[in-house]
């Protein structure tokens, strides 16, 4: 039922810890990907560094009353097992049917994945015992804080199957991108061109930014015309000065 | 990844078509069973008769435009599969995320469904071509008709797998009845119990009518204080006369 | 807790009947009302007739287990009593909280108001049991069906209180009107006004769309210039000729 | 401020009628438009044919108690004087932000459209006096209808100016084809390419439905694989025999 | 029309504050009850501390703009009124229809709760001149802050009475906690039961928590396997060392 | 297509800045406004002060994939232009739709709208890279962030144009108001009326909260009977003493 898990190449983590999720989306729209961003992934608290990792996926239907009870926790297809099988570095990003009212995990659990080393949690759904998670120290990205425990609304069923995640499609292994803007997926089969284009994509917005400040105006800038795209062909040439 | 298909006996079949959605909501919620009525499944036709079937069971994800391209519809993972995976008599339950913006199938699909025997197909999104699956006879439940193509908001991932539809969990196997107000699922593990409560809520009910029919008011009468309480044994007693 | 419920003066229900929906509207809007149409009140049945009548208000906040139960139906504050104490040719108005996944009632239910008189149910919430409630013949105004019973998702708590139905607020033995565009509200501190207004309104379009009919323009017409309202005056005065 | 309204040629018009919506949306979802159906578009009445025109556009923002009163109704912007600008043949694409609380028109603008020619309207708001505006004749396609006026929640801005409707960018004069599954934009630069290929698809989808109908598989048949795809060129060949 | 308000034993009160909304809602859910939790209700301020207190309930319905304007804020069915009513210790909860865009009270109302000592304001609405809230000092959960005023989307009707909030049906005199999680409600007549069972379930899941932060794993743990179970009843009978 | 803006007096900038957002609604609705607060215009950062300044307006539709691409950047209806055209002191409204997954403007956008001496960024969809964003030091409101460019969710059409910015009708040159609670909007043509009762409404509210601080109760003075309102006349009277 369950797809492996596969590591991630240190070197495309360092690189793309430079790079925002909004030049991924740029990136990926560039080559027709309009919906890669899950929506509801916000920062749990201020200040939460930029993680990149792979995505740990994990897969909640609602609550029927005969089945998501407290009993259900000790069942072979538990949170607890998923939570279990997670590799150190992986992104658990939690398919929740953006439900606000029944928190997916609270403390013991986030304490448990932030022991495993668990990068970060993502998902559209929410936390409980906010006070509880901030202080394991587990990076969060959800829509917010409630109470009721998980079986108050939903019922897990498996993990590393492909999810729906604030409406994006998430499959187990692809590569997702989190900061203050939210959580970015970026295809496994498109992570090498990815971040070939992300990092020059970085570096002309930068370039850009530097004329804006210097006073340029943006027609013509943004996108650049011919004697733009010069200029900026000479900082490259020049080694970025 | 899929659960096998089961067959529902033929009496179970026979007796819960004299039951109405209503009242097996009704019996499940003595046993404290609150949600198992698929929120968004309304008959695509008028008159379209009361079914009984076991759940065959397809889960969509959200479209990706690396995935979700018509090109996917010949991949081994495909609709098309799952159809020809269908037994007669099930009924189809499509998990479409709530989705009213893009058909899961329209006229080809439903008309293989219908060669094959499937008892009818149930979903929480739409369907396209109204004009075309009225035309293949197949009875259908969801939330009304949209023009573009599953791919267009949806990305097909399996069947036979638990689902949300509606925001009800629906296990494979689960049975499903479904008439004018809807579907509503019976828990596989509950079904003989549901059975014979529901036969018994079903008489009670058609009796407490025919009192309202002939005039009587309701405190007393539904719940039933003792004096009525008797005069239903009685009737029952009586043969139901 | 009840406010006590008044009859209607039978001249102004007969005047009334006259008038459409829109119309009301459109007479309270140029006395500054914006919000008098019941959000969700569509006709449960089509060709069901205009119907004119004081509201008898009933209300409902959310399920609590340990308080909507089935049990909860024989209690002193109950549908069944609040149903006992409807007067004829009254409209009763329920506020469901816009529920639309359990049935505040069905055919018995309806059937009882039936057999009381009751002029028509409308509700910014669902029935259960359509083809039985449709068959009980009491006209219903809803946003549909669903199969679980009200318990499922709602508690009652009175009658003849103030309640929000469909985004607006009706306080018992407000005026209420409904047709194919559903329900609006005419406050009972203004009954005779709109009325006497609603006649000559209804008269003056009607005008209007014979004039539209004839092959006249938009512009000068409606709103009519000088020339088109001494048309106007003339046709009054002529007897509506 | 309006752009100037098209006559769209009279051969395409017939040659797209019949095509349908379904099909359109096929074809441009091959050439990378996802977002081509206007959501809340469907038939106010059964039976409605299919339509084929240029769009007309109407742009409302929110009502403004200063602004959208009655006698807005007759300021040179009106919603009257946009009408007596439609062309016959055009199809009105209204863009009300679908309000469904307020009717953007009733049975006198729409028996004015009637007269003038128009061949049908689309919006993603609703109509009020419905039973008036079946009357008229004028096929509508609509998200339903609503007692009050459009002044009680809209304001009327212009004509023939990019709008949104039901989510989806019109422009004055793209194409507009509606049916049974609601109203599709074809991109007036795209019409050409759109029409030669929607006849392809149309003809090949029969060919495919004859093939179901005689008990074919779906697997290898749709997509087709070379097998058959070889049979539907022979069909083809042979004058689609 | 309203309920008397009843005190607190202090003793609850304190017991209470030692205990979380996430576990008073795992207690509730063992009882049965899954719907307790107020949805919406968000601290205003970062810090707010615990609050237990009775509920002293408020109600609106929506504006009708013949009834909701500023001279209605001296009827004497004012929420200046119901405030003049509330008891010291008591916590204000407001039932505003989940309405965003009207706040339910500003700096002069909150200032007023605060001098006679009510403990703190929970709505599913939101308050106004949220600057001039804060500075009042008086604790605060709701759904955010906008600028117009009540009477701009909702009319009050009364107070003492069950209201909806959050989807939560509150009776008045029920018992509220509210903390960093937002507010759950314990009802009247369970509340000694949950305050027993809640003291220990808060003892057990801060005894498991240690286990998971000495690196123990999460199945066997949590629910607990016999082992366990007597390693934490040892625990226990040592005094919780 | 564009209306030229207006500057707006330094005086009526003055004084508006002491007036609270809140206020101007409620003079606002003693005029019978009731729909100008901007649903969705948060605060991106703590501590903005208030801003006063004439609407420069910018209208969005929804994206179509065939228009809304990096490469429309550069086209002359860009927001690139309509940048460039913004006068200094303005606050740009943006109507966004309300679209959360899509930011309108990033850095490079909101760095150049600083060195224009745009006074802030008001729109009811939300902003993208927000700690570039924030290091402009343009003041925004907005409804949160979102990674991905706006040409994944909407098309950009044009600037001073009449616009719906969060439920409200936006007309260029109307006056915002915008603080901690929000953006409001002031109809350009009552301008100078509501500048006056602005100022008198803040002073008696402060009058109001001193006599609550004092521990006045609320029945008589909010509203004021004769009493109290002789009271406040004299301290008007008294020079505010």
């Amino acid at each position: 039922m369950s797809i492996e898990s596969l590591p991630l190449d240190a070197g495309v983590v360092e690189t793309l810890r430079g790079v925002s999720s909004g030049t991924i989306t740029t990136v990926l729209l560039k080559k027709g990907l309009r919906n890669v961003w899950l929506r509801g992934t916000r920062p749990l608290a201020p200040g939460q560094p930029r993680l990149v990792g792979r995505a740990f996926t994990l897969r909640f239907v609602p609550a029927r009353e005969d089945l998501a009870t407290p009993a259900s926790w000790g069942s072979p297809i538990s949170t607890r097992a998923a939570i279990e099988s997670m590799p150190a570095g992986c992104i658990a990003v939690v398919g929740a049917l953006g439900t606000t009212d029944a928190g997916i995990f609270g403390d013991i659990l986030c304490a448990r994945m932030q022991k495993r080393g668990v990068a970060g949690l993502v998902t559209d759904g929410v936390v409980r015992d906010v006070a509880g998670v901030l202080g394991t120290g587990l990076p969060v990205w959800c829509q917010g804080t409630a109470a009721p425990p998980s079986v108050a609304g939903l019922t897990f069923v498996g993990w590393q199957e492909p999810i729906d995640c604030g409406g994006v499609a998430v499959f187990p292994n692809d590569v997702i991108l989190v900061d203050q803007d939210g959580a970015v997926l970026i295809p496994a089969a498109l992570l090498d061109d990815v971040v070939a284009a992300a990092v020059e994509q970085e570096r002309f917005e930068n370039w850009i930014m530097c004329q804006v400040e210097q006073g340029a105006v943006l027609p013509g800038l943004y996108p650049p015309n011919e004697e733009n795209l010069a200029k900026y062909k000479a900082y490259v040439a020049n080694g970025g000065k």
